[in-house]
């Protein structure tokens, strides 16, 4: 079934968005942004899309209009915007509540989320984004389902207070990680050591634990009690206590569960 | 140019390495193992190669032994061989010092320290491993150095005040990103989600990540200075202090850094 859609944002989830919903067959209607240009560059991505920059939508052919904006820009438009009658408003982000979008002029609203990093010029193969859609209505939720399974494989129904553990469970496996490579890179560097070099054990570590699970991946001084290492490395760190404190903690951490 | 080998160990380091050197063109000569039929077993991967049960190498046509035994094991056989006039001793450990040799029969000794995690079952590409040689003899340091490069297109000669550092850097790169993910998957499983879902972010943002550098590929609330969200997620982590902390403290720090 296709359906016809109007996209609101121009950033890497509406840039990435756009294209992929017309390959899976839909006809993006409208793309929005507070900034012409920018609505334009979205809509050449695609055949046909008129770019707007004012939220009246109430002569607009979409059946669902998809509010991919920062969190923080999601309750000014859905307050503002004008809906035809019988519309679905989403949004698509994970931390934002459904309850944000009550106040709209939709008839229906819901959240379609894409579980994943986006960013300028990097393509993503969205057969392979899990969606996360959720909806109080039945039949919205099955129009969710339906244009989330048009673009990807992997579509799951989240509830509302299932939500708030996904993200934070997801700050640890991406934002984290991204920051034990980062303090990795920074000691490195430190001591004029090539980074490079540590590539090939990040890749075949993470590829290990996603196969096997991080309980069974661990390795280390930590898992080995060799409390001897962890006391040099900690030491080895007092230049920058706050570093010191995260390698005493998750190491402590690692020793306590397993 | 070829060598003569014998590799002391059966654990995972040995059993990847004796039919990679073997593959290198290089000849195993013997694999010593405290229990003579895993020492066989070892054996069994490449054409010739005696198993060994006893330390006593004074008739071994090879011109380097290579140590691949648990760091704690190590000095006790060091000590023990007996090794023929101009052989060269090396460890392939990342945190043992090189002086640990210094008591051993060997007329030379080094580390030959392959940076990667081995694991029964998981084939490893030697080509992408990057290999540290570190001797104190330059002629020594030449031969390693070819042994490694016949084994890896990636050598790194490293000195002993670098090492540290180096595996420090390797621990946040390796077990602490995993640890986060063992975290991930907590929190997924205590509220009945499927960690599945959040594979392609991590896989996507490690890539990201190695790519672009940590310091550009970060994203999330600490980052965005979302304190808000930081706050509901801190207090949602409740029911478990040390990971709060965890949480509290590697956010902080994301703040700080950037």
């Amino acid at each position: 079934m296709n359906y016809k859609i109007a996209v609101l944002g121009t950033g890497n989830v509406a840039t990435h968005l756009v294209p992929a919903l017309e390959h899976a067959g839909h006809t993006v209607t409208e793309v929005y942004g507070r900034d012409l240009l920018s609505a334009s560059k979205v809509c050449d991505k695609v055949y046909v899309a008129e770019a707007k920059d004012d939220l009246d939508f109430s002569e607009s052919e979409a059946k669902l209009f998809i509010l991919a904006v920062s969190d923080s820009a999601i309750s000014e438009i859905a307050d503002e915007i004008i809906l035809p009658e019988g519309s679905i408003l989403v949004h698509t982000s994970g931390t934002v509540p459904l309850s944000i979008l009550g106040y709209s002029s939709a008839s229906y609203t819901g959240i379609l989320y894409p579980l994943q990093t986006f960013s300028k010029g990097r393509e993503i193969d969205f057969d392979d984004v899990p969606f996360l859609v959720e909806s109080e209505d039945q039949e919205t939720l099955q129009h969710l389902k339906k244009v989330a399974k048009s673009l990807s494989d992997q579509v799951y129904v989240v509830k509302s207070k299932d939500r708030l553990a996904l993200h934070v469970a997801a700050v640890f496996a991406s934002n984290f990680t991204n920051h034990m490579l980062r303090l990795s890179e920074e000691i490195m560097g430190r001591q004029g050591l090539d980074f490079e070099m540590l590539k090939p054990l990040i890749i075949e570590s993470i590829s290990k634990s996603l196969e096997i699970g991080a309980k069974r991946a661990q390795t280390g001084p930590a898992i080995r009690g060799d409390y001897n290492t962890l006391d040099n490395h900690f030491q080895f760190l007092n230049y920058n206590e706050q570093v010191a404190e995260i390698y005493r903690l998750i190491s402590q951490d690692i020793i306590d569960v397993n």
